[in-house]
Formats: structure tokens, C-alpha cells, sequence
């Protein structure tokens, strides 16, 4: 293991896509929507053997912070940052290289989002230990998953015209970044073959990163750099003080965009899937011989290609099909699968009727 | 109100349908599934202007007198009995008559469903009091209902060609009474214009429906000529040792369908509905603009026709239609609503998995 590569794992992001189950305190990553660890205890479990817990750091809100300390006693309490406000990837990043920076001048850092699933996690560690050592000679660098769908949901990265998969070739310049696309346009992608999934992982150098932002997020950069070192005593009330200063702009747009020279490795195929919905939990788990994945306890007849989350309950289906029944104390969700995408807008109408007690 | 009509009031079903609210101690008639008070509570109090408290008996089981007893507190302990072992309509009914024969010698009895609503309870009575009217004077009654559709889950009532339905044109011969019919059948009634819905109503002098149980169901009949007068000390032990070898036979099967001279009441729409299944209270029920019925707190978005008996969370429903969601703090039903009559195929897997405390 190098001694420099360390890891940041992004944990601020709401999960609305996960009510009833998610919830401000409860967002996807401290959830275990899929196996029986949470999203964040296993992203630092599949790190582990490149980045060890004492070089993590976890940057969330002040909603989350606890249950994340309670639930990764490994990770050093001080490396676990609530941002005083909710920002874009940009400030946050930022201020992650900041601290690394004047932690370990040689210091280089993976980005990692905290609520992604792995479903091989050595495949998964072959490809970082790349893209580490890449940023480690002063990359800036990308990962690129190849497509197995024309997803509609993923931005992509453009690699040159013949770029083929694979994490030992090393690293491969970044012709451009997309949007997501339409489904057309998702599909022409695929089929031209140098297009791939943009994972949302990033690596570089601190200093180097930091150089980056100075040339094309100046504000951002000159209201990091005035901070107090970390751990010295003002730290803490400065960055409240000074953190909602920062751009709210992701990363994506503010540095890689724009930076000459982005590298990337095309990734093949680690079992990668960003669970974005309940259906992907359906998508991702085994089902019975009916279609539907409901645990031992359900009651099925006549029902097919569901999904159930209910742990205090017998939840019997009666004729229905391609249904999500999730079932908590206080709220229950029942939506077609197909319409898994829109669970947010549930929360909208609860917060247009106050009900804050459920959002 | 004429000192001699009695009511008994059956009130033993096991309400399967209207699982996960309905379980073996709180069974339909005994939940308020429309409307603010239990089924039990509604019936009580339509009859009120006919048949006072003091005249009503209750036939229910173990399980549920007492809740019963709870809910109708103006009724005398000792009219509500539990029968000492589940068996059909014509013991019950036998029995009734047995005590109520020896309580008032010119008894007349109206049996009632207790799980059916009426809403409109005046028209209600009109029909009842011609009943009674046409029962005291030796008739065996029984009321039919102008169907409104070609219900297949209703048993139908033959009244001679051209019959008009009227409550006030005095009791009609029956011709025959039918099955619950196949749809063909069930349309062919309809348009004949005298079949006519059997409420499960009934009406007698008790000293008549005993002569003629003597005559067509004579083990029973005897079973109950031999227990002691009601109120005897010896009675519940005596009862709970001979009630099990009645004949677990219908009142339908075993005398109306064997009598001479059953008569009815072709009576009109009084908005009777025995509210057989989630669906039929769905039916029942108002609905919103998109055809929910879904009480104030759900939140429904692009959802059409379901029903939801949620009384403890909020339900979100998202893209889906038609379907029947019961809540209940150990069991939750999801169900489309055409499938609505087998839900108590539900209880029978409960049964075969060891779930008793579900059903």
C-alpha cells in the first residue's frame, strides 16, 4: 500500500429516491438497501485493502455525521466533515485536497462516492490501484465503466475511437465528457464503443487538484486557501464562516471540463451499479421463481416481478405485478416499478403539506 | 312497536375477507370498515325503531362476544350468546327460536345479518315491518331485493312472473329459491324482472319455524326440545354438550327451500349491500377526483381507483391503479382490487405456515 494514496468518500446526498426508508437521517448511504451492511460500510470495507481506514475521509452533513461515526468506529472521528452548508462537488472536494495537502504534501486522493454497489470488489481494486498510480505521476484521472445498457441515468466519458477496456493498459486521454443522454443518443454510445459510464470516481494529487482549481474556480480556491491549517482551534468556525462562499458547482463542470490533459482508465466490468432506485435494489437482488424478491415472511399469490422491504411485517400480494411495497413505522410507499425514478416528488407534495416529520 | 317482534341477530361469520383488519377476534361485523361505527353498531341501531335493545339477541362466537358486548352495552348480557361450536344457520336459528318461543309464547322472529349495510334505513324498515306483519300472522318470510346488476355472489329469491317490487303490496309466494348463479344466469334474472337478490333475512313466529324444523330437520329439532328452559342453571352446559350434534346445515337448505308456502317481500332499492369484500367497500365509499378512496393523509400521484385502509402512516401511492392496501401494525395486504373475494386464500397459506397470530 502506498503510504500517500488516500480516500475521500462523499457522503452528503439526500437519497430521496429511497422514502420511505431514507430519510434526512437515514439518506441511502447509511441504509443497507442491498445486503446486510450499509452502502457506506461497505465502500470502506471494498477500500480497505488500498486505502486503509486511517486514510479515509468522509465528507457528509450535519444530519448524517453521527450515524456514520456509529456505524464506521474505524474511521478517526475528526476525518469524518459535515460541510456547514450543502454545496456542489467542487467546495468539497476542494476543501478535501486542502486538508490532505497540508496533512501530506505527496498526498494523492481517490473520490469516492459512498453509495454505489460493487459486486466485484477485486476487479473494482485492480482498476483504483491504476488510476492511484496514474494520478500519482501527476494525472488528472477519470473512471470509465463500459456500458452494459444504453442508460438513460449515467453521464459518459468519450475515450478516443478504439479505446478497449481494460484497467492494465494504463491510462487513456479523455476525448470528452456527456450529459446524460437520450436514449438514441445513450444508444449510439454504446454501439460506438469508445463511450463508457461515468463511475463518479476521481484521482489526482492534492497540489495538483488544488493548482486546478486555483486556474479555473479562483473564488472557490482563494476562500480555501485563506483557511487555517487543519486542526489548528479557529478551523472549525472559519470554514462555517467561509464554506457557503465556495461556487456551487460540481466538480465535473468546474475542473475536469475544463483542465487539459484529463486521463482515464476504461474500466471493464466490476459489477458496478449506482442503486439509484428501489428497482435497481429489484434489479440487483435474487428473485423467486415468480419474479418477485420479498423475503421469506411474504405471502404471494398470483403476483409477479415485485419488490418488498417491509422488516416489521407480514406483507401478503394478491394479484398484482411489477409493484415496490416499502413499509416503514410511519410511511408506506407502494409504486410501480417503473415509476421508481419519481419517488422524489412524493417528498415535494409531504414538504408542501409540512409534513417535515416524514422528509 | 309491537311487543311481540324480536330480533336475532346473526353474528358468528369469521369475516376472512376483510383480512388483515379482520382476525378471529375482531371479525367484520364487529369493525367499522364504512362508516364511524362497526357493522354490529349499525345494525343495532337501524332495527332501534322496530325492535328495541331489550328485544335483540345476539348469536356470535367465543372469540368475539366480547367485543360485542363492548360495543353494544344497551343490549342485556345474557340475549348475547356464543355458540358452543361454530355450525350453520339453522341450529342458530333453531336455538333462537327454542329460547325465544319459551320467553314470549307469541314471538315473532326477524333474523338479520349482522355485517350488512342499508343506506337507507327508513325504506329499511318499511320492508322489515311488512315482514314482521305477514309473520305474525303464520307466514314464513323471507325478503327479496330488486337486483341492480347481475350479481353472481348473491343467491336470488323466484317471485311469480310480473312480480313489482313494493314493500306495501303485502307478501308475494316464492317460487324458488337459486343459487349464487353464473354471469349468463345472473343476466337472464335480471331482465326477467321477478328474481330477486335473497337479503338473508328472515321472519317467523318462533312457535312456526319449530313446527317446521319437526318436519324437516327432526335431529335438531329434538336436540333442542330436550334442553331446559332458558335461564336454567343447567342451560350453557347442556347446550355446549348437545348444540355440536345439530345438523351443520343452512336455514335455507333445511327449511325454506323443503316449507310450503314461503312468502316474500319483493322489496325496492333501500341501498342494502353486504359489503363482501375490500371492493365492495370501495364501491361504497366516496372517491376522489381520480377514483381513490384513500383517506386525508395519502399522497397519490398518477394513481387511479385504489383503495387504502391505512390508520397508523401515511401511504404514498405512485403509478398504480386499482388496488386494494390494508394496513395493519403486523400485516399489510396489497391486492388488485378484482381479486378482492380471495383474500381469504391468503389466511389459508398463513394457516399452513403456522401463522396463527395472523389470522
Amino acid at each position: 500500500m502506498n503510504p500517500h494514496y488516500y480516500g475521500l468518500i462523499l457522503a452528503g446526498g439526500r437519497g430521496t429516491r429511497f422514502w420511505p426508508r431514507s430519510r434526512k437521517r437515514s439518506a441511502k448511504q447509511v441504509l443497507n438497501v442491498v445486503g446486510d451492511r450499509s452502502m457506506i460500510q461497505a465502500t470502506v470495507e471494498r477500500l480497505a485493502p488500498v486505502i486503509p481506514p486511517e486514510r479515509l475521509w468522509i465528507l457528509t452533513n450535519e444530519h448524517l455525521r453521527g450515524t456514520i461515526l456509529k456505524q464506521l468506529p474505524e474511521i478517526p472521528r475528526n476525518q469524518v466533515l459535515a460541510e456547514p452548508e450543502q454545496r456542489n462537488t467542487a467546495p468539497a472536494i476542494g476543501l478535501a485536497a486542502h486538508i490532505l495537502r497540508s496533512v501530506d504534501r505527496e498526498a494523492v486522493m481517490g473520490v469516492f462516492p459512498s453509495d454505489h454497489a460493487v459486486s466485484k470488489p477485486a476487479a473494482f481494486r485492480a482498476v483504483i490501484r491504476a488510476a492511484f498510480k496514474a494520478a500519482a505521476a501527476g494525472n488528472l484521472m477519470v473512471v470509465g465503466i463500459q456500458p452494459r445498457w444504453p442508460e438513460t441515468g449515467y453521464g459518459y466519458i468519450e475515450f478516443p475511437p478504439g479505446t478497449r477496456a481494460g484497467a492494465t493498459g494504463g491510462p487513456v486521454a479523455v476525448h470528452r465528457f456527456h450529459e446524460k443522454p437520450e436514449l438514441a443518443k445513450a444508444t449510439a454510445y454504446v454501439e460506438a464503443g469508445n463511450f463508457y459510464w461515468n463511475s463518479g470516481m476521481f484521482f489526482w494529487r492534492a497540489d495538483v487538484l488544488l493548482d486546478e482549481m486555483r486556474r479555473h474556480l479562483p473564488k472557490t480556491a482563494s476562500v480555501l486557501a485563506a483557511l487555517p491549517p487543519f486542526g489548528a482551534r479557529g478551523f472549525p468556525a472559519k470554514l462555517k464562516e467561509v464554506f457557503p462562499l465556495c461556487d456551487n458547482i460540481s466538480i465535473d463542470y468546474a475542473v475536469l471540463e475544463k483542465a487539459a490533459g484529463v486521463r482515464g482508465i476504461p474500466a471493464g466490468d466490476f459489477g458496478w451499479n449506482d442503486v439509484g432506485s428501489w428497482n435497481a435494489v429489484y434489479e440487483l437482488l435474487p428473485r423467486d421463481g415468480s419474479g418477485n424478491v420479498v423475503g421469506p415472511d411474504a405471502v404471494c399469490l398470483e403476483s409477479h416481478n415485485n419488490f418488498v422491504d417491509a422488516r416489521e411485517k407480514v406483507v401478503a400480494l394478491l394479484g398484482v405485478n411489477d409493484l415496490i411495497v416499502v413499509d416503514t413505522p410511519d410511511a408506506l410507499l407502494v409504486a410501480s416499478r417503473d415509476k421508481a425514478q419519481q419517488v422524489g416528488e412524493i417528498l415535494k407534495l409531504l414538504e408542501k403539506r409540512n409534513r417535515h416529520d416524514l422528509l
